[in-house]
């Protein structure tokens, strides 16, 4: 059972060693073990819906509004955790078709209702929050839309219910042959429509594209009827529409079909742990890479601090040391950066695109490990949350934050983005271990993504001013540097004040007459993307 | 110096040998010499500017105002040949900068004007027909914003002024060792900003994908201010309003200035053809090719009706009866279709690449005939514009029309829009020389690009009037096939009305907001896209 109040299945927890908690204790002091509130105790003090009795099909249910109010945002688990959620939605619909979602559209129209779609509900960014209004609130979940309707195999289409979580897309897909290739981080939860409007990018973007390129076609119930953009491989037919579905988070309605483009299983696939001596030849190599074209399917480089934070928290401290001595006679020692490159494809391209990368990568000074590296890395590609449900219980609260940028801004920013967080706390006398990786590589650029560890105040309060600081520093770090205010997380609540900055005053003028053309009566997911 | 009502430099001729005349001849009968107007004749005839006479900034000249009065549509392609050319604007600014655009556009706004903005003129769907209005019209001509001001050759990228044409961008790109790669058949005149606001493709988009791909970030000058939009290699923050100005054909402002993602210069490139028995066997094979994900730059698949036209109108007999021989002795003969396949890249790329795509080409029996036709294409890569010319001097009239579909529908829908096109004219005894290549492929679908050759009636009204016919009939079908109204050419006015079958109603709205917002007194192109 998944749980409620924090990442993954009731009793998969991620182990954290005692060196671990000593590394953590040293960098930032030791955590306090948290009071954490039941699901009974919020259930309890959750008001009554204020929805009609009955006729509108909505669940009125405490529990069941509980289940569906919060994401999984630094102050989404700081309400789940303390017990004070906030506003729950007054109804629950789990429509199982387009028509019956569309149906609920309406019911919620009829009872002059706001509307949160809900997909896996795992949004880092407050897609989710139920706004505090005098209107009534609804969620209407697509969980039930899961199955993989039609599959195109000339085409090489497969439409899905929008609410088909990550391993149900594959394991659909995989029936036929095909796969999708979209694995981002929540991918055990999240859903293929959650993806498209969060426009969202998974581990292997690099050879399988973003969910922009994934996304063929679409259909969407909206206050204003049914609307389906998309269909054809591409087309010059004015601004393409698919574009403004992509990333509207609810704003436009509820997406409840989503045909996606596919692609043949690969013969093979291996990762590949390369460590450099320092950042400056890590990042040049990754940059070399993607300029070159080379077909890889994923580059991840973590920085010195996530190195060695990655390596402190492996769990084999035998086989670590075992690794920095050989490293130490190659010439790798303090300052290191690891290097974890994908190769997906036939036999013949992995071994050339293996060979063409380890090439470059020698020439900037990087040692090739192997696979090992690689192979723990895909054991737990996708328990990276986990980390913080057990952070949490030693007392540490944690939180990332990710962005955009060309190359020439790019190590720049990373370090103002690593600098801002340690300043936002010292103030408080607060440590922050910060640690960083580039996920997603373009020729023009890199996405970085930066986790935080800090100390839990032992009071929800407390906690979320110390996020409040820190979310608010790094996040001005990026505006100032010209960084995307999210690249592959969405915007919700949380960096809506951040988006005018690149999208100016018309742009964000626009996204409002979109909306309010589709939605004249702003009842779909008010307060998410801009206010 | 430019035709001025035709396609080309003047005294750029393609020849029509003998043979291809009697080809033609036989295929829709003989033509009549047309009788065509003059410049002088044209300038002659154009009104008076309504501008006042001075202090606007605008040239009121009745020659400059006549050389932007059109594009290459066939409708605008009779006016200028009959010389009833229709309203012309009131005046022509051709700003130098982004500063001087917006003062353009302040000014027209001042006097109350409509602004048609002018890229390279090779319009081929009606984008730069000047309405008749009461409000005075201007023409905002980019031509000489046509300069590489900034390379980033970190996150290769290069800033053009958005009215560079292609022969400039690629020469000015080449000096620091880079390319684009953006090769439409109307690459020597068309503009930056002109495939921008169009949704361009070139040949070689295989590699080097469309201008949506291309295009980083642009700068607009619009009726409501300044606005840029793009700049980061990828972003989850709300919809991309990159995609809002990809197509817009003028309706929101001025594009000022683009950034375009640059690749280095390839290693080798070459062209080869490959002949297949029929054409189910050639399209399988394409799809084949696509699907594998080969990095070829370019497939370019001629059905039958084209192949054997281009072999008649190639000019050497001798050797494509050579070539016949040849393809007979393979069991190719009757019915045979020409693929032409682009290689480029790296020497060990090319390499593999030939390898595998005649691979798949020999298993579905087909015959590489080598390079010869290649560097015969690659002579005559931009010039089948001109043929245009040759035919209208011969009494026939020539015009293409182009989509994009899903695999599944791709053959059907060729023989549709040639069928469509013999019935359009059926009712006057008059026959039309329909072919079709696809020009475009993607793992999805592909793009159908059919070129039509019908005799001239003589007479003005008339020849629209078989062109309107062929036009809509085409249209139709295409719409009702489910196809893209355009792959690679726009909207325009041509085809605006069956813009609502694939956008929806709502969509169409949303378009027109967007449109409104930006431009609220409605002084941008009106009449284009959507109307």
């Amino acid at each position: 059972m998944r749980r409620w109040n924090g990442w993954g299945e009731e009793g998969d927890e991620y182990a954290l060693s005692d060196d671990a908690r000593a590394f953590l204790a040293a960098r930032i002091g030791p955590g306090r073990a948290p009071h954490d509130a039941s699901l009974q105790q919020v259930v309890e003090r959750v008001g009554a819906s204020r929805l009609p009795s009955s006729g509108h099909g909505f669940e009125t249910d405490a529990k069941i509004r509980v289940l569906h109010a919060r994401g999984q945002s630094f102050p989404d688990w700081i309400a789940l955790r303390c017990g004070r959620i906030g506003p729950c939605a007054d109804g629950v619909a789990l429509p199982s078709s387009h028509d019956e979602a569309a149906q609920a559209l309406a019911s919620a129209r009829k009872l002059g209702a706001i509307v949160v779609p809900y997909g896996g509900g795992t949004s880092v960014v407050g897609h989710l929050n139920v706004p505090a209004s005098d209107r009534p609130v609804v969620n209407i979940s697509l969980a039930r839309m899961n199955r993989l309707m039609v599959v195109d195999d000339k085409a090489w289409l497969g439409t899905f219910g929008a609410g088909t979580p990550g391993p149900q897309v594959e394991a659909q897909l995989r029936a036929h042959g095909f796969m999708l290739g979209h694995f981002p981080q929540s991918y055990p939860y999240s859903t293929l429509g959650g993806w498209v409007v969060t426009r969202s990018s998974g581990q292997q973007s690099l050879r399988y594209g973003r969910i922009e390129q994934m996304f063929a076609s679409g259909r969407l119930a909206t206050p204003r009827g049914q609307w389906s953009v998309g269909g054809v491989p591409a087309s010059s037919a004015g601004p393409d529409l698919r574009e403004v579905v992509l990333g509207s988070e609810g704003r436009l309605g509820l997406l409840t079909e989503v045909s996606v483009r596919l692609r043949r299983l690969p013969e093979e696939e291996s990762f590949h742990g390369v460590f450099f001596p320092n950042w400056a030849s890590a990042i040049d190599a990754v940059r070399a890479m993607v300029q070159a074209d080379l077909p890889l399917s994923m580059l991840r480089l973590s920085n010195e601090v996530e190195t060695e934070t990655q390596l402190r928290l492996a769990g084999h401290p035998q086989l670590i040391l075992w690794l920095q001595r050989y490293l130490g006679m190659r010439g790798i020692d303090e300052g290191k950066c690891m290097l974890m490159l994908g190769v997906t494809g036939t036999l013949a391209e992995c071994r050339r695109t293996r060979r063409d990368a380890l090439a470059i990568a020698k020439r900037h000074r990087g040692v090739h490990v192997g696979k090992g590296m690689g192979k723990a890395w895909v054991r737990n590609r996708f328990r990276g949350p986990l980390l913080r449900n057990a952070l949490w219980a030693l007392g540490y609260g944690a939180d990332t934050v990710e962005t955009c940028v060309n190359w020439p801004k790019a190590t720049a920013l990373m370090r103002a983005i690593e600098q801002a967080a340690h300043d936002a706390l010292a103030g408080d006398d607060e440590r922050i271990h910060a640690f960083t990786h580039l996920s997603h590589v373009y020729r023009q650029g890199c996405s970085i993504y930066s986790t935080f560890v800090f100390r839990s105040a032992g009071d929800a309060d407390a906690d979320l001013e110390r996020w409040r600081k820190l979310k608010t520093r790094v996040s001005e770090v990026i505006v100032a540097h010209g960084g995307t205010i999210s690249h592959q997380h969405g915007v919700g609540v949380d960096h809506a004040a951040y988006l005018p900055a690149e999208k100016g005053a018309l742009g964000m003028d626009l996204l409002r007459a979109v909306a309010r053309e589709v939605d004249p009566d702003g009842m779909m997911n008010p307060g998410k993307l801009f206010t």
